[in-house]
């Protein structure tokens, strides 16, 4: 209150005031580098050309006569089969398409493209169903949208059907922030009056809004988008669909489906064709979502051979171990520490966020990289962890995470929440204030860290192994992206192993729906691995609490898990 | 124009005026009384109640726990397996009954009764659908309706799926009349600017209305109706699900489709529960209908090994000729005039209508019966079958049609269109004016009553086969139910047989959606029946007009295929 702060949550306002938000607490409404990739690539190869789940076929219909009075339903599915070969016995045909029929056929002469959708949801051999029928030859192009719906930010890719490329790709942040930054405080205000109707029309305005991006810039009508793919959580996935969220939150846990069916886009107000299909790929439980079964089959460990662990780090860390035999998977509630919540100087990873720390071993004086080369606000997750791993290696922090207080140096002094360490100086920084760390953020880290590192020891115990003998590890997710394995390694975040075996991934969440977009054999092959893909509730597993406990150590309460950390402090001490 | 009639069509307006519509252009909006009927019995016996296409399951559900976390559809699904021995692989779910499941479930702890549709069209192997999911035990009732879309009248029956029995019935006037009468009418109104969306609000509207009536009636709710079934001929088809209907009018004259997709009640505005079925039964062309395969199927002359003539007179004849083994079906265009079009004095069949006539063989002095007991406005059509079947054997009228110059009776007179014979004096009328039939009127009569006949004849030349060979007549629909069958082969409508050979059917088109409602073998017969129907276009038929013109006379220009008639008129000669 001196300082002239006051928390807007505990304030009473009487009079007419001017407010002001302090820079640190604005979400800047900027993303990372638009991913305008040149050309996306499906990182293992397959020929999905004869499997597309969209296909258009042109026919020349022979015009009905009094000595064939065929109707044009039957006239039209007889020509498909006569000339493309296709299965037309059972055909679906919905009454928005069954309207323009006779229209179509009529104005066109009898010259049709059809738009055929081949598979509908999980059963290959089932008749195809006629989403769309247009006016004389139109087979050029056929387009699609794979779309990542995440809790932060929203991805779309717009898929040319008939060549197999991404396009363009556009992404903002998803709508429903400003309902609640993390999971549990949208399933919250979804339970509100009308709250699930909101964010469902908040998330597919945002969607509906990088749509219109996409389909502007490419010059291309958005009745002309005949399917949509889609990843997520299971938490974004119901409020997509508009399915109530609150027993996700509520233990035991439940969804109302791991396995949504497709429904039409007009029936969710998505602004592509409104009898295109949109498919929600399938999840394995409340916390292992759709995003998850995507990424782990579009980063193939579902079909090799060799032992996998798969991360996805955000405010839950989801974990999956396995090969192409069997697949485990938990999540671990690691809160939003690393997403710069819980942390007073804490803060999302864009401009003004110290994203990398570097402290000398003799003077403790720091020095540190801000995104956007700006004066800093806060530190986001990947500084928060640098800052962590750096603190511990020069001895400012011990093991337990306690700062120490015989340091010759005026960062390392008394705050409000005890002893402290200044990170930055207040003439260095955008808000004039000190940007500092205490023992309450670095508890909070450790919980955050502990709780992933328990996730991947309890995995493996309870599939009878060592974490050693894994031989890959696949960083997927945003955060994953900026995370910086060997300052990830010293606080015990991710375990101890060669460096090679570590791959960052980005976002194969989008990637799954992407593959899963362009072939009916790959969206096959997400069901498969969702429905094999085992889920171990930690909350539940007598083991996690203790793994956890030792976890909460620097880099853990086992040194000898941690080989190469073991070594550098050794060095360090020799020195 | 002196007796202070005018015709609007011809009539230009230049100031204010009165216009007073005479009574006999009035339609009467009252419908003969409604067919309240204790028990509507279908007219063979089958086994329908393990065939239900509408079926409600109570389960008693385990709740989930951190040990098993199945979710929630799995769960139900999981559930209705064990329970009922339902096969739900594959079973769907619509999005907005998908985004009940979870509050259900758990408003009514897990003690749920599921709404499944055991088939969905024509697919009797494949999975059920959830269509709703309700609190509780709630399996004492379920309802469906069966409709006939006329285009003249609409009638729903109200069937309990339970015990199968109908409920009750309501009947009305189709609300598309005020757009116009007939077919043709209606179709050229469709081609104009939002009229296919207007006559598709009307008809719905009136089916609404008469859902309206039937659920206060017996104090249901309307969300608790969870199927429809729908019959009538193509053209109603086609203006009820919106398709447009302009190609059923144009030669080649072809329908959009003779089997409709099965549509969602909420799709098209109907007052049931929006997740319902509406099934809408296959034809066979555009003009022999839904309404024509729902009463061959329900006449049962399809699995019979006698040789049967169905026939269902309106603005169209349609006649169906066949047994078990084969079924060959044409529709003649007999025009309105029995329906009362094209006959200065014809009107419909409601109060005020002429509906027999006696005349005296030797004063031709007539008597007559109305509708209604009231003094008569005009004649329809059974009345003017009556009239003519009078006048031509009282010698009124020659077998050509001539009305007799030289009678001595002041009742054949000059009119303004030749001879006329008076069958009403206007002190005797409602309208003031008498009520007479002229030469213009008959011919009218004689091309409708030759097209009919002539039909009869084609279809049994086109199997070559005597029409003496048939051993039962089926007449079907509202006119035939006021039929008079001696008078008919009078005047050589229907052919001269004897008359134990004619039975009356009365709404076979309702009795067949009805059965269709009952099972799903039911409905999958009359889509059998749709199939194998053979459907001769008459207006391709070479030996059509031949037939037609040798029927143009009374009874026939073959006096010697009416042997009751010949044997009658020998009778009067004689006496």
């Amino acid at each position: 209150m001196e300082e002239g702060y006051a928390l807007a949550c505990q304030t009473v306002i009487n009079s007419d005031v001017v407010i002001t938000v302090p820079p640190q607490e604005k979400i800047e409404r900027r993303l990372p580098t638009a991913q305008r990739v040149a050309k996306i690539t499906v990182p293992f190869a397959y020929d999905w050309s004869r499997d597309q789940t969209v296909q258009k076929y042109f026919v020349a219909i022979e015009p009905p006569g009094l000595d064939d009075n065929t109707d044009d339903v039957a006239r039209l599915k007889r020509a498909l089969q006569t000339r493309h070969g296709i299965e037309v016995q059972g055909m679906r045909i919905d009454l928005q398409v069954l309207r323009k029929v006779a229209g179509v056929l009529r104005e066109s002469e009898w010259q049709v493209t059809g738009v055929l959708e081949m598979d509908t949801w999980m059963s290959p051999d089932g008749p195809p169903r006629l989403v769309d029928l247009l006016p004389g030859e139109q087979t050029q192009s056929c387009w699609g949208v794979a779309v990542d719906i995440g809790t932060t930010s929203n991805v779309v890719y717009l898929v040319d059907l008939v060549s197999g490329e991404v396009v363009d790709t556009a992404s903002d942040y998803n709508g429903q922030i400003a309902r609640g930054e993390d999971i549990i405080s949208r399933i919250i205000y979804a339970s509100k009056r009308d709250g699930l109707r909101e964010l469902q029309g908040l998330v597919v305005g945002t969607v509906n809004k990088l749509l219109g991006r996409l389909t502007e810039r490419n010059g291309i009508a958005a009745t002309g988008i005949y399917k949509m793919t889609v990843a997520g959580n299971s938490t974004m996935i119901h409020l997509f669909l508009g399915l109530p969220p609150e027993s996700i939150r509520l233990e035991p846990y439940i969804t109302t489906t791991n396995q949504p069916p497709p429904v039409l886009a007009g029936d969710l107000g998505l602004e592509i064709n409104p009898e295109a299909t949109v498919d929600c790929l399938p999840g394995v439980g409340s916390y292992v979502g759709a995003d998850i079964t995507a990424g782990v089959f579009s980063s193939n460990i579902c079909t090799e051979k060799q032992l996998s662990l798969f991360i996805d780090i955000g405010t839950n860390g989801e974990i999956v171990l396995g090969d192409c035999d069997w697949l485990i998977s938990c999540a671990c509630s690691a809160g939003p520490a690393f997403e710069g919540a819980g942390v007073q100087y804490g803060m999302r990873a864009t401009t003004g966020a110290i994203e990398e720390v570097w402290i000398d071993e003799k003077t403790f004086e720091t020095s540190y990289r801000v995104i956007g080369d700006e004066p800093p606000r806060g530190i986001c997750g990947s500084g928060l962890i640098s800052l962590l791993a750096e603190m511990f290696i020069t001895g400012i922090m011990d093991k337990a995470g306690n700062l120490n207080a015989g340091l010759d140096t005026p960062r390392a002094r008394e705050g409000d929440h005890g002893l402290e360490y200044v990170v930055a100086w207040s003439q260095e920084t955008a808000t004039g204030r000190d940007i500092v760390i205490n023992k309450v953020d670095i508890d909070n880290l450790l919980r955050a860290k502990a709780a992933v590192y328990a996730g991947f020891a309890v995995l493996a115990r309870s599939v009878g192994m060592d974490l050693n003998t894994v031989q890959q590890v696949l960083i997927a997710g945003a955060f994953g992206q900026y995370l910086d394995v060997e300052t990830a390694i010293q606080i015990g975040l991710l375990p101890d192993m060669p460096r090679e075996k570590f791959k960052f991934l980005g976002n194969t969440s989008i990637l799954g729906a992407y593959m899963s977009l362009l072939s009916r054999e790959n969206r096959q092959r997400v069901a498969e691995v969702a429905k094999r893909m085992t889920y171990l509730e930690l909350s539940a597993n007598g083991s996690f609490h203790d793994e956890w406990i030792s976890a909460l150590f620097l880099p853990h309460t086992h040194i000898a898990n941690f080989p190469s950390v073991m070594e550098l402090l050794k060095d360090k001490a020799d020195s």
